[in-house]
């Protein structure tokens, strides 16, 4: 077949394969992603794998999809950094950053350390542990809303350091990629290295504040053209992505993640979401999803199945121990901090994104690829099961306001000593 | 440079130029389409020659680049499907369809013999006549309403051809894509094709009357997925386009634009012509237009400029008297018919469309299509200065209630035998 035709057919499958995962995982309680995401499983080599099959085997296309999905990554870290309230991450206090720290660190470190001793490259298993670090919110806040304790303490603590653990989890993969570039050998590498990064934040941060809604403005008053202010919001994102990478020496998606987060302080912020999402959500996205799913392969997973299970305990256990440690340091309870470490386990995008990342530059095998994907699954289909065990049912339904208040009851919830 | 951040690079800078030409264009008093291509030609061979630069020059790179304007094309026809309003169509009455039949008829049956003469194939001079059909009726709207007199007898007349003859010219490029396919010689295989076409409008349009809305409904209702209508919509819009090609043996294109016609008389017009428009002008159409200009040589058409005048002043001259034939033999005065004739001239973005399929299935050499681009380029480039030269321009100012109603003026204005 015409590779043209068949892209067109491609594209249609994927996107109404996705959106219809999204909507069955929705109604059997599990987040949208997790839907996707098997399903991409299920076309994948792992079962279909109808990038094989005679129709879709041009190489031509496959290198479509792959950049289809590249784009769909940049505009989904662009979405997550417009969606990101640095104010609210001033208020949620110290038990959130506490929390989130813990929640970076022990999977960071533990994971490293797993990847290594299961003889992993040093670069491989750094990349592992930075895989891990991500924690996604959107499927704790769902189940959370659900049982009612969306504005409870230990919610809005999962809430506040979902946000700051997401900053920090760009952090490290930040300082990965630039590190594990080859030829980093000398100190007067890291020295050029760490002065091109600097150079590159200190820059962009600037030209983000002193310019970004300025310029803006100037494009809204005075280009005339249809969409002119999205049009150009995406010209930015793409040279912070593009920049990001070629003068900061970061990956891309922190340059894209950044631009979103500085038009998050701007008064676009509002009418940039809702495009956005239109383009994101309605086209890129689910082609992003189902693309892990084609790249992953958990059919060859049986020989290494010991190190698959493995690192997922491992990504369970030491997001849940770090995040509550965290939070118990911040004077929570047992039960309360608990609570808010179980929240913290599910991953999603930003792991996925990472991963694919590591994949395609090549730092990770697809092995190892395919077990952050199932890492991905597990930890998505525990956290709501994990959730709805530990908290109580409030009566009062969701987002009921008796129910708004159930965590910030007095005494008997605070540890004292 | 990798080329995955060279593609991030070229897409920004192919944005970025599009949307700022069509703002100068806009500025100087020409359609956004205008400046859109000359942007193109000048990044093109023509002038830059950017694909020619070593960071841009990887083959990846146009692939990824000629399928992304692939899928800008087919949602834009989609859009113009959408957009085409069928119930005005059948309102314009006698003028406005005359207008668009000699509108149709003369462009591609002088432009075709004249391909021949200078010694083109059958094939390359149908296919020259059937890109000469498409009017661009935006450019003449817009110096119409500037007039004031986007509804006087002469305007309104204007609008309901281009709609037919929008409509006409794609069943004109039906027709020649599917007799232009190899292997077309024996009656036998005539009749599977015409079989085929049938077979394909017949059950695409019923599927479309019968299913499209109630569909969709159910998308809407049973569907838990962020943008699942549009979705599900774009998805429509892919199938109908593949179907088109592999099964009805015509255009991809005139599947999409069968798809938008149908949706145009659901409920769901209005959400998707606000959510394609985003995703079509924010992204995907910027990317086409640079690209035309980026497929077109200019520079090559030195040794054939002869041909390439003769083709422009046809383009202008057949669509001009054919249109102002028509309204004639409708009754209209010789100036009304003068005007509604130059209101039809220009051509835009179905033109570059036909053109770039064509080139991309090897119909038209290169040094054709970028003869199509110049005459696009002149033709929305007269457009306005003729109409502006045969309308009185009212006093009243745009769009004034009084300016309407000028063309409706009684029997001075109408030619009585």
């Amino acid at each position: 077949m015409d590779q043209r035709l068949a892209l067109l057919l491609l594209l249609a499958f994927m996107v109404l394969a996705s959106k219809l995962a999204a909507s069955l995982s929705n109604r059997v309680g599990q987040p949208a992603v997790f839907g996707e995401l098997l399903v991409g499983l299920i076309l994948g080599p792992t079962v279909l794998d109808v990038m094989g099959w005679p129709m879709f085997s041009g190489e031509e296309l496959k290198v479509v999809v792959k950049d289809l999905a590249e784009i769909g990554v940049v505009l989904l870290m662009f979405l997550a950094g417009l969606e990101t309230e640095l104010a609210q991450m001033r208020r949620v206090g110290l038990a959130a950053f506490n929390g989130a720290a813990g929640g970076v660190a022990l999977p960071f470190g533990v994971g490293m350390l797993a990847s290594r001793l299961f003889g992993l490259s040093w670069r491989e298993s750094v990349f592992v542990g930075t895989v891990l670090t991500a924690t996604s919110v959107s499927i704790s806040a769902q189940t959370l809303m659900e049982l009612g304790q969306l504005r409870s303490k230990e919610g809005t603590t999962i809430l506040g350091a979902a946000v700051i653990d997401d900053v920090m989890g760009i952090i490290v993969l930040s300082l990965v990629v630039a590190f594990s570039r080859p030829g980093q050998a000398g100190l007067g590498s890291i020295g050029g290295l760490v002065l091109g990064m600097a150079a590159f934040f200190g820059l962009a941060t600037w030209l983000g504040w002193s310019w970004l809604e300025r310029l803006t403005e100037a494009v809204e008053r005075h280009v005339r053209a249809s969409e002119a202010v999205l049009a150009f919001a995406i010209v930015v994102l793409l040279a912070y992505a593009f920049a990001a990478e070629a003068f900061g020496r970061v990956a891309a998606i922190t340059g894209s993640y950044l631009a979103g987060l500085l038009y998050a302080q701007t008064r676009f912020r509002e009418m940039l979401l809702e495009r956005l999402r239109v383009i994101g959500y309605g086209f890129f996205v689910p082609i992003f999803f189902v693309s892990i799913g084609l790249d992953a392969n958990a059919r060859t997973l049986g020989a290494s199945w010991v190190f698959t299970v493995v690192v997922i305990l491992v990504a369970v256990a030491t997001k849940l121990v770090g995040a509550a440690a965290g939070a118990w340091l911040s004077r929570f309870t047992l039960m309360e901090s608990l609570r808010v470490g179980v929240g913290m386990v599910s991953r999603g995008e930003v792991a996925l994104i990472v991963a694919s990342i590591g994949l395609s530059s090549g730092v990770i095998g697809r092995e190892v690829f395919s077990i952050m994907v199932l890492m991905t699954l597990v930890t998505t289909l525990v956290t709501p099961l994990l959730l709805r065990g530990l908290f109580p049912r409030a009566d009062a339904g969701p987002e009921a306001p008796g129910a708004a208040s159930v965590g910030k009851g007095g005494p008997p919830h605070r540890r004292d000593g």
